[in-house]
């Protein structure tokens, strides 16, 4: 009766975004972009917002669904659901959540967004602004560590260390998201290509970490649709399903103790495994992945968790060619994201996945009836996702 | 394939709690009350508690998931819910999220919980410490209305005025709460029992609320443990089913106008029937009922919206013997609830349903194979939830 999997019963039928701003030029509250985003999305599924009757978030999205769903006229709102903790390790989860409590029937049309304005509310990157980590401070802010990139350099620095992995390949994450950008006119990097020289001499945030290997801060918000296999069957735009999807940690890297002999882990071991086995593919079959960047270090690591390639392989894997659109060995966030089209706490790379399946990304990878979301790498808890066609199910 | 309901996937295999403590009488911290209800619900479900690999919460639970993750040595944490907006509402739609992720194949043995210690925390009940409700708060505040007793008491009189509700109709809540009470050793009233004219001297908070319509302020924790129905029918305590589950609210009540001709409502017009529709029951087939006291007044028009009693029956449905255990009409909260037994905000309520479908209850109801759980009246959103024995699915 119960096969316990997601697998093809719930599909993305519409997404939207609102224009992408640079930090604190948004001229709308959080709220609203909110709003903008999920109404842009319900347009492109061909659903009346009415039809909304369920939210779900990540990273305590500070949006109140209860004043969405008045805002928009919902008859009635069912299911809310808020992905615990994690912060933007969250934005596949809330997908995943969404999808679960649509195939349990507690819910028609789940809506999963993200709105962000980092202009208007704290600064992730800035110190003693990380929402949600007094418990784990308390072990780290004694010895100054106390920004995300702080806390997350040295677990990149050990994994480099570990496997003589280059700065060259956390460079050839930010030459790849710049060259797609170049060619998406929604990303905030468009018309502002980088290249090896520019990187080389950016200055250091924490090292291993240049200027351009950390996320952007940005304002914007980013919304998908979901809706059983059955009813996007039966609407306009091709339904991108949602195949696999896992979410969690490893208990050893979420209590984050730096002698761990799995300290220099991107929280992926366990999650890659079960997206992977839940969906019923292996990383050959996916042809286009979307890995959230918090830090270019942190994609390297969770692509090798992934079963991309080995941490031994990294070098040779990770070059600006191999990771672009449309024939590279594994296209790598072709629509610039966190690092060059918006950081909207990852959820925008969820968009860029559907995209793909869709057919429709401005840097269309050759093989794209698979694809994956990678989410908050280093974070705890992680999640991901495999979109795929109906062509794989 | 997607028959797209809960009913039957999912079991309650364990429950456990703290001792419960008069406010500011714990003597551990919330993280530690979390633990200790968490592990006596895993004792009580015959699985090592390493098995867990999910938590559901509510309420914006200030225990972090992966702190609790390290702390109990799970191997992998992989799913971590938190029912977003609605305060105490969440209490049964926790249960609902955290099953749906069981039957998404995304989790396979979650521990539900809240943890709660108010003597070390914001109280609910003091005006300006409501968290989550700068939004509403702003339409209200300027008018004095700051608390969450102010708040509803002008629904519940509205309710109260237009269907001729009279204040013994609250009263027998109370009443029937501290009756069970006296036979429940958990209960923080446990020897205290409450008579008419105590109640009735009893001083005004907000009219039409007496001291005694309002539920109590506890330090303590309360966890069930979620597995799947084939792996409950292994286990050794008998499964408890969830049957039916709804969560949400009409936007109109979410949005709180105090002008709107659905004004005096509990929130559960539609959240009702949508439990009883995916249960395939009928309220007569109900046995016995925990409904979420924040106030007295809230019980009543939510039994009355989920078609226990046409509202202006209100005053003969409504007597203390009608609600008290075993044989009463409707036994209601035969723990003592949130009013009598310990304010885990209504989770108490859940553990309660459970011993009624196991007929373990101190106050055991003479049918007991269907019990129904409301979560949080008047709030936005609210949540209901329907246990059954194997008997019922």
């Amino acid at each position: 009766m119960n096969e316990r999997s997601l697998r093809g019963h719930v599909a993305i039928v519409g997404i939207g975004e609102t224009p992408y701003y640079r930090h604190g030029r948004s001229p709308d509250v959080e709220f609203k972009l909110a709003l903008r985003a999920i109404l842009a999305a319900c347009h492109d599924a061909g659903i009346d917002p009415r039809e909304v009757d369920g939210f779900s978030s990540y990273s305590n999205d500070r949006t109140d669904p209860s004043r969405l769903a008045a805002a928009l006229g919902l008859p009635q709102l069912r299911s809310t659901l808020m992905q615990w903790g994690g912060g933007g390790g969250g934005c596949c989860a809330a997908v995943a959540n969404g999808a679960a409590a649509i195939m349990a029937g507690l819910a028609d049309c789940v809506v999963v967004f993200r709105a962000l304005a980092q202009g208007r509310h704290g600064r992730f990157g800035q110190a003693g602004s990380v929402r949600g980590a007094s418990a784990e401070m308390a072990y780290m802010a004694p010895y100054g560590v106390i920004s995300p990139a702080q806390k997350y350099a040295m677990k990149i620095r050990r994994f480099m260390h570990e496997h003589g992995v280059r700065q060259e390949a956390l460079r050839a994450v930010a030459l790849a998201s710049y060259r797609h950008a170049q060619r998406n006119p929604r990303a905030v990097m468009y018309g502002r290509p980088l290249d090896e020289s520019t990187y080389d001499a950016s200055r250091w945030i924490v090292e291993p970490l240049h200027l351009y290997d950390c996320c952007m801060e940005n304002d914007g918000a980013a919304a998908v649709v979901l809706a059983s296999a059955e009813r996007a069957r039966r609407l306009a735009r091709k339904p991108v399903y949602v195949i696999g999807a896992a979410a969690g940690s490893d208990h050893r890297t979420g209590a984050q103790p730096h002698n761990a002999p799995d300290y220099a882990s991107a929280s992926f071991v366990n999650v890659a495994q079960q997206a992977f086995r839940m969906a019923g593919v292996a990383p050959e079959d996916v042809g286009v992945v979307q890995a959230y960047e918090n830090f270019t270090g942190g994609v390297v690591m969770a692509l090798a968790e992934h079963g991309f390639f080995e941490p031994a392989q990294a070098n040779e894997f990770m070059t600006p060619d191999n990771l672009s659109a449309p024939a590279g060995r594994l296209p790598l966030n072709t629509s610039g994201g966190n690092l060059a089209e918006c950081y909207v706490h990852g959820f925008e790379l969820v968009l860029e996945a559907v995209r793909q399946v869709r057919g429709t990304s401005t840097c269309q990878a050759a093989r794209s009836d698979v694809a994956m979301v990678i989410g908050g790498p280093l974070v705890t808890p992680v999640s991901n996702l495999i979109l795929g066609s109906e062509r794989v199910l």
